[in-house]
C-alpha cells in the first residue's frame, strides 16, 4: 500500500509549547496560524506580537493569550489519557491532513501512530439510516478494511456507527467534534473504547474539556475528508451534514463516492444529487479502491507557504492602507487576490492588515481564500 | 418546443412499391438497403441486379425477392387497419429516426402522422419492476408529458406500460417488434387500443404477420433510442433487455438516462451500472427535461451516403479482389476502414463485394461498421 517520502519533521518540547500556546489562544485557528507564522518565523516570535496585531486590527477587547503553564498542563493531561499533540510531518499526524490548507498545527491523537499513517477512507452518512444503508456501510467498510484501508468516520450514530464497527479488526479512525474526554455521542463511548483495544485510533484538533457545540461538527467534517484519499456518502437526505463532509472532499481535491438509492427515498435524495453533480457511484469497495489506486502513486503535495519579502514583518501598515482594506470588506466574503488588486496595496500588507483583523476577531476567513468582516 | 427543418419529401406510389420490394427481399437489412440504393441509383435498378449480385457472393440458393404484387398488397392490407408505410423525411416518420444509419427505409405507421414528429424520449425497463419502479415511471413519463415530450415505449409489461398509461392523454408511442397484427404481449392490444383512442402512435418496420422472435426485440430496441432524444431506464437488472436499449441510444448518440436505485436491489443493478459508465442520473423529468434542452436547438444531421467514384457501380469485383477481401472476414467483427486498408482494393469495391455476400446471406453487419461473415 501507499509508502509516504514526506520528510518527518520534530518539534522540541519548547516548540511544541509554543505551538500549543499559540493554536490555544483567542482568535487564532489553522490559517492564522500559519500566516503568523510565516510572517514572524516561529510561533514564539508571532505570540509576543499578538496583543499589538490585535490592538492594530481594532480590537475591542484583546483576546486571551493560552500561557505556557495551560500548554504544559494540557500536554500532560492529554498523556495521562494516552493521547499525544502531533504537528503535520511528525508520526502519527495522517499524512494527507498535512496537505490541506487549514490543517490542524497540533492534532490530539489517541492511540499508536503507525495506523494514522496507513491510508484512509471516510465512510460516512445519516444518523437515522435504513437498515439497508447499515448493511451496505457495514459490507463497505469490512472490505476497504480487507483491502488495506482505514476507514475514517465520525463516531455517529447511524452510518458512522456501522462503517466503524465493521472496520474493527482492519483499523478505523474517529474524528471527534469535541475534546477526548467529551465523546459525542455519550453512548458510543463504548464503540470508542472497542476502536482503541482494536488498535485504531481517534483525533481532535479540540482541548480536553471541550463539548462540541453544532457549530464543532461541520468544522470536524473537514478532518474525515482531510485524512482521507476519499470519502464515501452511504445515505444522506437533503441537508445532511454529510454532504457538508462532501463538499470540504471536493475543495480539497479529495474524491467523493456516492452510494444511489431510489429517487422515491428520501434518505437517498443527497446521495444522488451529489453523483448529479459529479460524485462517483459506489455499489461496492472496488469502485473505490479502483478509483483511488492512481492517486496513491502520487507524492503528496504540502500546500505553499507565502513567502514574503523580507523586511516586511515588521513594517506596520499605513493607516490609509489598512482604511482602504478595510472599506473594501464586507459581510459577503471576497476572495483574497481580488482584494488585494482592488487595494492597490502590497500583497503582504493586505495579509498583515488581515491578520490583525483576524486578531481583533474582526475577520472570517472561508474556504478558497474567501474572507468578510464578523 | 421542437421545429423540425427538413426537406419533406414525398414518395410516388411506384417508389414505395420498389422500396418495399426492395426491404421485404430477403438478405436486405436498412444498411444494404442504402448501400444498394448508393450505388444503383434507385430501388427499382437495385431490385433487377439483386439475383446477379447474390450469385456473385457465393449464394447455395438465391434469396427471395418481394414481388411488386406482394408489395402492392402489404400496402392495401395496412391501410385497410389504419397503417401508412412512410419513408423517411415524410409526414410520419419520427424525424430523428432517420438519423441512425439504420433507419428503416419504410416505417409501418399506425395512427395520425402529428405526433409521430413530436419530440420524444425514450422510456423503458423491467418487466417484473417493483412498485417503486413503476410508480416512478408513471411519475416521470407524466411529467415529461406534460413538457410536451411523446414517451416512446416498448408496450411490454412493466415499466414500458407504465409508461405509456402515465402518457395517454399527452401522446405515448408503442415501438412494436412484430407486424402491426400480431401484438406481443397479446394482453396489451387493449393497451395499444387506449393508445391509439388518445391519438397516440404504434411504429413497426416488420410487415403485417410477422410473429416476434427473440431476436426481433433487441432489434425493436434500436428504434426506441432512435426517434427520441434521449433514453431513460428506470428499473433494470443485469443483462436486462432495457440495457440493450442504453447500448443503442449510446450508439446512436443519444441521451442515456438512468434511474438509481440501492446496491442491494438488484432491479437496479443495470442502472447503477449504466450510472458507472457515464449515463445521467435521473430523480426527476426536470434532469432529463433540462439536459435534451440543448440538443433540441441543434439542427438534425442525415447520415452521410456512401459517395463513390462515378462508373464504379457496374465494374464487376475481380475474382482476386473478392478472395482477398472474404479471406480477411471471418466469424469476429473487423471494422470497414481496417477491411479496406488490408484489402488494399478501393474501397467502392469492397463495399460492393461486402452487398454481394450481404445478399449471399453469408454477411452479417454489426454497429460502428463492423462486418463478420455468417
Amino acid at each position: 500500500m501507499e509508502h509516504h517520502t514526506i520528510a518527518t519533521t520534530r518539534l522540541t518540547d519548547a516548540q511544541r509549547i509554543d505551538w500549543l500556546q499559540l493554536i490555544r489562544s483567542d482568535n487564532v485557528g489553522p490559517r492564522t496560524f500559519r500566516s503568523l507564522v510565516n510572517h514572524f518565523g516561529s510561533a514564539r516570535a508571532a505570540l509576543e506580537r499578538l496583543p499589538e496585531l490585535a490592538r492594530r486590527g481594532g480590537a475591542a477587547r484583546i483576546g486571551r493569550i493560552c500561557t505556557a503553564a495551560e500548554a504544559e498542563r494540557e500536554i500532560a493531561a492529554s498523556r495521562r489519557i494516552g493521547v499525544s499533540l502531533v504537528a503535520p510531518g511528525e508520526d502519527g499526524y495522517p499524512p494527507r491532513l498535512a496537505t490541506i490548507d487549514d490543517a490542524p498545527p497540533l492534532l490530539a491523537l489517541r492511540g499508536a501512530p503507525e495506523p494514522a499513517m496507513r491510508p484512509m477512507i471516510g465512510v460516512v452518512g445519516s444518523r437515522n439510516a435504513s437498515g439497508a444503508g447499515l448493511k451496505f456501510a457495514q459490507t463497505l467498510a469490512h472490505d476497504l478494511g480487507e483491502a488495506g484501508f482505514v476507514v475514517a468516520s465520525g463516531l455517529a450514530r447511524g452510518i458512522d456507527a456501522a462503517a466503524h464497527r465493521a472496520a474493527l479488526a482492519t483499523g478505523t479512525l474517529a474524528v471527534l467534534a469535541g475534546g477526548h474526554d467529551r465523546i459525542y455521542p455519550p453512548e458510543h463511548e463504548d464503540l470508542l473504547a472497542a476502536i482503541l483495544d482494536a488498535g485504531g485510533n481517534a483525533i481532535s484538533e479540540m482541548p480536553l474539556g471541550h463539548v462540541p457545540r453544532a457549530r464543532d461538527f461541520p468544522r470536524r467534517n473537514r478532518l474525515i475528508s482531510g485524512v482521507a484519499l476519499g470519502v464515501v456518502i452511504v445515505e444522506a437526505a437533503h441537508r445532511s451534514g454529510s454532504l457538508i463532509t462532501a463538499r470540504f472532499a471536493n475543495e480539497q481535491g479529495r474524491e467523493v463516492f456516492a452510494v444511489p438509492g431510489s429517487p422515491l427515498d428520501p434518505r437517498a435524495a443527497g446521495t444522488n444529487a451529489l453523483i448529479k453533480q459529479g460524485a462517483s457511484l459506489v455499489t461496492e469497495a472496488a469502485d473505490i479502491i479502483h478509483a483511488v489506486a492512481p492517486i496513491m502513486e502520487r507524492p503528496l503535495e504540502l500546500p505553499a507557504g507565502e513567502p514574503d519579502e523580507p523586511g516586511t514583518f515588521d513594517r506596520e501598515p499605513e493607516a490609509d492602507q489598512r482604511a482602504r482594506i478595510v472599506g473594501l470588506l464586507g459581510p459577503s466574503p471576497l476572495g483574497l487576490d481580488d482584494l488585494i488588486r482592488m487595494a492597490e496595496v502590497p500583497p503582504a500588507v493586505v495579509r498583515m492588515v488581515l491578520l490583525e483583523l483576524e486578531l481583533a476577531g474582526r475577520l472570517e476567513r472561508h474556504g478558497g481564500g474567501m474572507v468578510s468582516l464578523v
